[in-house]
């Protein structure tokens, strides 16, 4: 167990093998943290530890009836991955990006990359890509679309900062998504994977969910709108 | 005495019997709070000590003229009770779990279990488990409903992650309750204990404070349902 | 000198003569406060001491010129008097009260007794008590109401449960009081004291002040009463 | 460089001579300020030093284009100043306090007296005196009123109570004043200064910059009545 | 790599040539960090290091896929330059001030020098001249003008206090601005400049650059005029 301050990590160590770190916290569209558990669920990673923080909510997931520790290690052959299921406050993102570092930093790492989403509303699902330096983007500039001016905000935005500051290889991939759960746009992340570690994972899965999602979620607006429609009663006091 | 930082702990140490820990903290319906001060009040456990700490409001509360520690321990054979008075704030959580877990861990437990509720307005009062592993989803599942999803916040839920992340068996019962003091769904909390623990202990002083409580509250929504139809003086300006 | 981290009591050792110690805060009807000060200035009481904090409002109050340190410690012979001019913020009752508990300890204390209001508007003013253990409660069962349920808030709240976590014999009496300056709730408490420690102190002029007090307010509630029936012309534009 | 935790002083160490040390601040009226730093200007006062803070807010005002520092040192024979720019946040008073008392204290100090308004909105310019102690009126009581009772609040309030509590002959001087700079009152202080040191300084100046804001605001209130006698054209739609 | 407390620098060491430092980030007009931006792209400085802090919000810029750390080092010749892309919240300007220079103080520094804006709205963009004494005048007095009376904030406030306090020789420009992006305010600071350091800095593209801005800005200007002229059917609702 490695215990910093006010972050515990509580993991077996890392295996050997040299290993890309691939992260996923809550944001726009959850994009990166549906894409990486669902990686883990299908791909069958072997969880190796947890972290737990004093600045997390006190707030925990259950899958049946198993609650889930918030921030969770993974990892398989020359991948690991760090999913999270609670949103990082502005505040602490420095300090929870420098903790997971400092963790890493142990073992023999490749490169970390960061997964998120980028609010634009369109439907297409493009993949962006951002990297530390020059030279880490031709890792990515293949299978994704060089962002050329912009910000990243959050945990992802603090990764890359520190990753650059202590000069480890690192990138980001950034898809398309919109402001509700995004199934599609973690499918087209996963997309990406598939092209950098050959990895043949199958996206239907995600993309069925996609669209009951947004076929639930057209039900409602027509709801909505039809109600919008009908006259308020409570508008109308006079006539009640 | 422990001195932790923030934390005190003036207790006794606990027996050697190997115990089970019940802990309830004030949160929706008040379930936990109320059952287990219940059950060491008819089962006369012994108060072996009091937790206090600077993050507590400065609030006490008395008993025939005699103040109560607002975090009190208890214990009785192979159980052992944390029950509380004062809610616990939700940037506190983690302090106050990870306090009294390191407290506990220096004796020999079997396991530890959190006592909340969960609001459904619901008058069945059913009682929901999870567990912190499969494994002890088997301790449970015969007189709980698992829970599938879903999310715990709160003391409950910082305790059952420290419980998972540090290797301590632990499980929960979530009660189906209301907005209100509900010694109903207590009630039901303690047959799911009766059972698991053989407790024998009778529930039927809890559901008569329960049918008082709802008939006060049946009687309050009737005079405010008739002072809703009279006519409001201070509304008419105009005939005052 | 005795300087805690965030508190610091100047002050002169107690005498040896084993000490029940009083204290008085401002609150609900600054009962404690003005029963003491009065206590002290009658009986002439030593001045042996001050406590300051970082936690405290930058306000000092003055006397024909001479400023007054917001807490005070006075004793006279097997009595002891802490009493404060300034409110304890909620959030630091925890940290005042253990800084003054952790001062006298090193003194030879009988019982530690907080004198407080309670805000119920009758105008009886009966004296309420209440203590940290059985056995404390037969001290002032004789000379006041004892307190059957119910909770103490604010510095008082802190005193009671740090006496009762350490094991320090303690008691409080709680005065029916108002949402003003009391000196009525005070000479009652006084009265009270009287009986417990055969102090003989006349409450007369305390008295005689409550009835200065009530004389202008009964008159500052007939001037409003009037001003409240007089046409008031800023809302009646329309004839301005 | 004297550093202490939170609070940066700069200065040349004080000279031997023994020092009646002058504060002022700004509050009030800007009282203190406006009158210390006419003095140290007049009388041609040595600047030795200056104090910092992390909890001062980040702002530097100009002179002629040269930068001064928020809190200044002076000294001339046997009268040291120290001066502010800043107004003190009531929450870091008391630090503020300790900073410069702990400073000081390691010269020959002869008394620390603290000048302040108080606001009376009277044209007379009164001014008041209190003392830490009975025998520290003497010095003062000729010169102005000794304030029977009332409160000092904010850093001057600060300052008397460490004084007070640390046994550091200490006084204070507030003059009468409004809401709004008032070298009239600063002029009020010098002229008690003048008696107490035996100054002889001119308050002409200052008398004559007071008159000149009285001026400007008596033409702005002018302007402001015959605003608000003139219909305003946004308040009256209907002949927009 | 120097590691304070809460502010981390990872730098190369400066080059022996003496240095002037100039700083400059995100303020009224973003005049400093667009001229020092400019300035080390068009003289191609070489960056040889990064500021982070956990006090920073969670934030970064790109420029071609690649990320930029906020604050940047740089250095040529006998100039260096520290540039920020996030503006510096007053709570922390005293921690960044002072973590900044404590790193410079190791190496040979001839001065330091802040760029800022100051809003006039005028569009003559004079620049405005300060300095930490009177000697330090001399460097800019002919090159701008030298500001009678004013006070100056936030991180450039910070910056010149310290250098003050300490003795390290220091000056301030502060360009008349707007509450917008401001490359022409900028390009009247590097003019400045240019005299001081016989840079020969081309300002054409900056000012290229404000005559787009501008032009922009003068559309939307009378888009939003002409959208004000139009009805607006929402607030007539009883012709809807």
């Amino acid at each position: 167990m490695i215990t910093m301050e006010d972050i515990k990590i509580t993991s077996k160590p890392m295996s050997d093998t040299p290993k890309s770190v691939l992260m996923g916290f809550p944001g726009s569209g959850l994009v990166g943290s549906i894409a990486l558990q669902y990686m883990v669920d299908q791909l069958e990673f072997e969880q190796i530890g947890n972290m737990t923080s004093k600045y997390f909510p006190p707030l925990v997931m259950m899958n049946k009836g198993v609650i889930n520790v918030p921030v969770r290690f993974y990892q398989k052959d020359n991948l690991a991955v760090i999913v999270g299921d609670i949103p990082v406050h502005p505040m602490i993102c420095y300090e929870i990006a420098n903790g997971i570092i400092s963790w890493l930093s142990q073992f023999d790492l490749k490169e970390i990359a960061t997964l998120a989403g980028i609010v634009t509303n369109e439907p297409e699902k493009r993949v962006f890509g951002v990297a530390t330096e020059q030279d880490y983007l031709q890792r990515i500039q293949d299978h994704s679309i060089i962002l050329p001016v912009g910000t990243i905000s959050g945990i992802a935005g603090s990764i890359l900062t520190e990753c650059k500051v202590q000069g480890i290889p690192a990138w980001g991939l950034l898809a398309e998504t919109i402001n509700a759960p995004d199934p599609r746009a973690s499918a087209a992340t996963i997309e990406v994977l598939n092209k950098i570690f050959s990895l043949n994972l199958d996206v239907k899965p995600l993309l069925e969910q996609a669209e009951e999602i947004e076929a639930a979620m057209h039900k409602l607006s027509e709801e909505v709108q039809s109600a919008e429609k009908a006259p308020k009663k409570e508008q109308l006091p006079m006539y009640g």
